[in-house]
């Protein structure tokens, strides 16, 4: 057990068998009883639990974990934007009750390197005044790898933790586990606070047979729920699927009979974050003495990061460089890229359309999809299934073989996380708010008190007093969409958001007027400038209609000799345009009325 | 065997045991084999199937058949746009091939009742010169109730057929055979051609207890298939799924069980096309003793249209208005409506969203989503069922229980049509190209020849001799997609689409300058109107910077006195505050340069 202040890089001791309570000289360390009876002057505080982020189905994780003034942060995601927020990158938690308070900030602790959960970090640490930040060793090679691309910002201030580590960040303390994810070194947390230890899961499943990764810690789990867990704050992606999840050995196999059975080349095409699939598919290749090129930038720096630090496991002279694909026949080669969700710049998508430098499609390559289809992204799979049939190649997806494992705990797993770490309450997190529901009656089913299961949402404040009451509040902090558009973060509101949607939809009609400004009388004809409405060159009719009636707008509208309200105008024009334009063609157009008085 | 000269109302007579072969007086019957030997003149002809839609996952379904101076058409259908294809309300197909041919149209041939199948009717008929249109009893109902969307369009020219009926339309005769659909009153076509017979399946899968249905005929399929059918055109939009397809009986079992169950009210949403799904719904109902109101504009017209048809069956009394639903206990009532979806403006998103006139969400209410999520609403479902989990609520969809079957035969089907029809060569229809191609490879396992599996492509002429040989061809004809949006009907094209994508991603920066046509001076300040890009009240910096880089690219590309090349001009405009705007936001809004000459 450590303090920051005197162990920056997180190099800890061994783990002792049980938690050492005399080295926490000011707080009370887990187990609910001794606190209750011993409050030591925190009987007035509360723990203030507030998510900021990640009642959402994907992303914006981030939640402020605050007790008196100490207050630590567990992960700091981005979210990928729906499909009504056009031309927006992503978006990211609002940090503004945070705003006055940087210097409570005692850490920020991050569970895993997917984007969801360390997304926001290059926008936020800066605002939050650098806090020290917490992650384990390949959470920091992806973390930091990242951090390239905002060379203007501050270094981080980072730390190394290993997963036997305890870290004491103010009124805190804290514990690592190991849990299994589709990406290798992510951990929970057990966060001990003066009102009792909440376990956080992170982002996991249960996999008792991980390809190049131990199983879940189920043992320190167990430790831990031995000890009067509060509450635990556990990952809801899946709860609706029943059953338990499927651990990445059987993709494994899947993909022996896929080699098996292939005589020609092997494209596997998946997320660059699933770097325990790209190991599976490795270890599949070195079986079957095929050669392996990775291609993507993302793909091919987090295989270098793995690889780098251990967590990826090749044999010498497997990996070969994409432009020597070539070099080797067909059933000799498995190439590993980005793409698999159809997005429009990957490599897959290079492939498959004949851009690709080095691959050209093959008769009888046989491609694999090995990832689930993100909602919104199926029509694009689909055209890239089309066209690799066209070029005599097929396809295999998770809806043929199971060549997929998603990354979340199902049903059972739930339950039996549940089981280990036995809460008083249970906060379901990391999900649409019928999942966190759907998860909350799992708990119910095996013997949560229904009073304990305490369903948040963005924003909305929970509190846990010294005698373990939980509950809900009415508190409610700003948790806006903060949207990242190029280099704007946050200038994008509401009101430009509907302006792209509306201009999508019907695109857009600027009329130019110049008027004499002591006549009130038109210089000339006004002018029409149109984009994504009709297509203006063969529509001179509904053109010059359109001009005919601004002219007798102004002219109705104004009164020579006097100052004319041009507002006023403008929104005659607006109006009146938009009916006609409506009736002749039953669209709305964006009407933008410009008068320029000379 | 009627004439459509002589029985154009299509009240055929009872159905002979076999075809009466001497009725028949100009072309060959079915039966390729007598064909070959007696071509009777019709040697010199092939037979040309021209695929002008359909081969796409939904819709746009139409399919041409000339043989000489005949020309048949099945189906004619819309097609949903795409995610990119904004503001756009759907797609027909491009008739261009029959461009001066309107007169060799013998007849329209219509499956069933659904939009991918008839949405293009209104747009196309009158185009074509009005030909008969042929369909059986709901599929009229559905197509008339549509019609009257359209009063400025000529009367459709249409004729109700039974199934068993057959029609002589120049050199082609024609038989239907029932098959089961998500809606009744579904047929498939025996068109015999002086080639040979084409089955033509529709949308069909095999349903041996359906819901107010008959099976589909298996034994006239087998009858058909029993005379030598040349080729088979089969659905192929399941075709990847293994196994049987689900019997609507299955639903009625879950639905049995949901309404055991259920205690509070039950809300239950569908595609208003699913006319049997909404008999199994009320027949459930009625086996609980619940009252139904049934609710979306386009749901109760189907269900009046098909209940005075005789195709949908309630007891008296079961049906009560929407507006009376809260005069009975929220146990003995059930709700149909619109919107499984998430479709913004249907009953479900109003009822959800507390907007509905009498209809509010009530705890304990269970929300039933009997459909399939189509691809891109996915995350509109959820942000539904967020809402009602929110309003105490549950929600029931076909990922938790079986409450949705498909309406297409998935593979173990498919081999049975196959086995059943025994044709020569079989073209795999309605579905993505992959489906199209893993649909042949059931073919093939099921032993027809590989070289007899002709995959179409839209606008790619399919031809048979009349030994029977059959192909591809290479020849094209023209299938562009023609957007119907608003009352524009093919007026948007490619052009305007790429600028509704565009100012939907950054919005659009006009910047209008007025100069003396004299000196090339700029007369006042350049004005910049945006919309979707900034938020221009917040961004005074950089809109001033815009005014001062045009004023000085104005005034280098000028010369005082000289004629300005103005296009010039606005190019570089275009080009450099593009770079500047870039530079500073990393966004590309569409800059549009207006110099006006006073």
């Amino acid at each position: 057990m450590f303090d920051k202040q005197t162990n920056p890089t997180g190099t800890g001791m061994p783990e002792p068998s049980r938690p050492v309570k005399t080295e926490i000289p000011k707080i009370q360390m887990r187990s609910g009883r001794s606190i209750a009876q011993t409050p030591h002057g925190y009987a007035k505080n509360n723990l203030r639990i507030i998510p900021l982020g990640g009642l959402e189905e994907i992303g914006r994780n981030m939640t402020v974990f605050e007790f008196g003034s100490d207050i630590i942060i567990v992960d700091m995601g981005l979210q990928f934007p729906d499909e009504d927020m056009p031309g927006i990158d992503y978006l990211i938690p609002d940090i503004s009750y945070l705003k006055g308070k940087e210097r409570n900030i005692r850490g920020v602790l991050i569970t895993h390197g997917h984007y969801d959960h360390i997304g926001a970090i290059p926008h936020l640490m800066e605002a939050l005044g650098n806090p020290p930040i917490y992650m384990t060793e390949l959470t920091r090679g992806i973390v930091m790898k990242r951090q390239e691309d905002y060379k203007d910002k501050a270094p981080l201030n980072i730390h190394t933790v290993r997963k036997i580590d305890r870290l004491k960040l103010g009124a805190f303390n804290i514990e690592f586990f190991h849990v299994n994810h589709t990406i290798p070194d992510a951990v929970g947390l057990a966060i001990t606070t003066p009102v009792g230890t909440i376990i956080h899961t992170g982002d996991f499943k249960f996999d008792h047979s991980p390809i190049s990764d131990a199983p879940a810690d189920i043992a320190k789990i167990a430790r831990l729920g031995s000890e009067n867990v509060l509450a635990l704050m556990s990952d809801s992606t899946d709860s609706r699927t029943p059953g338990y999840s499927l651990s990445e050995s059987r993709i494994a196999k899947t993909l022996d009979e896929i080699f098996e059975q292939t005589q020609g080349r092997l494209i596997i095409a998946t997320f660059s974050a699933l770097i325990s699939r790209i190991q599976s598919v490795i270890a599949a290749a070195e079986r079957h003495g095929r050669k392996v090129a990775v291609d993507g930038y993302s793909m091919r720096t987090n295989v270098e990061i793995a690889k780098n630090l251990g967590y990826l496991k090749t044999k010498k002279g497997t990996l070969i460089p994409i432009n020597k694909v070539n070099e080797y026949p067909d059933g000799k080669v498995a190439i590993i890229c980005t793409g698999a969700q159809g997005e429009s710049n990957a490599v897959l998508m290079r492939i498959v359309n004949g851009e690709h430098r080095f691959v050209k499609v093959h008769k009888d390559d046989t491609f694999v999809l090995s990832s689930s289809v993100i909602p919104g992204n199926e029509r694009t799979v689909q055209a890239i299934m089309d066209t690799i049939y066209r070029k005599d190649a097929k396809v295999i997806n998770y809806k043929m073989m199971d060549v997929h494992a998603g990354g979340h705990a199902r049903q059972e797993d739930l339950k039996m996380m549940i089981n280990l770490v036995r809460p008083k309450y249970l906060i379901p997190i990391h999900g649409n708010y019928f999942m966190l529901k759907l998860h909350g009656e799992l708990g119910v089913s095996v013997g949560l008190d229904p009073k304990n299961i305490l369903i948040g949402e963005n924003g909305k404040v929970i509190e846990f007093d010294y005698r373990q009451n939980g509950k809900v509040t009415s508190e409610k902090v700003p948790t806006s969409q903060v949207m990242v558009d190029g280099l704007g973060v946050g200038d994008i509101g509401q009101v430009v958001l509907r302006d792209r949607q509306l201009l999508a939809k019907d695109g857009m009609f600027v009329i130019t007027t110049i008027v004499d400004g002591k006549t009130n009388k038109i210089i000339g004809k006004p002018q029409i400038t149109s984009r994504g409405f009709i297509f203006v060159k063969e529509n001179f009719d509904l053109v010059n209609a359109t001009k005919k009636k601004v002219e007798e707008i102004i002219a109705q509208k104004t009164t020579p000799g006097e100052a004319a309200n041009w507002d006023y105008v403008k929104n005659n024009i607006r109006e009146a345009i938009g009916s006609f334009l409506y009736a002749k063609t039953e669209r709305r157009p964006m009407i933008l009325p410009v008068i320029i008085e000379v």
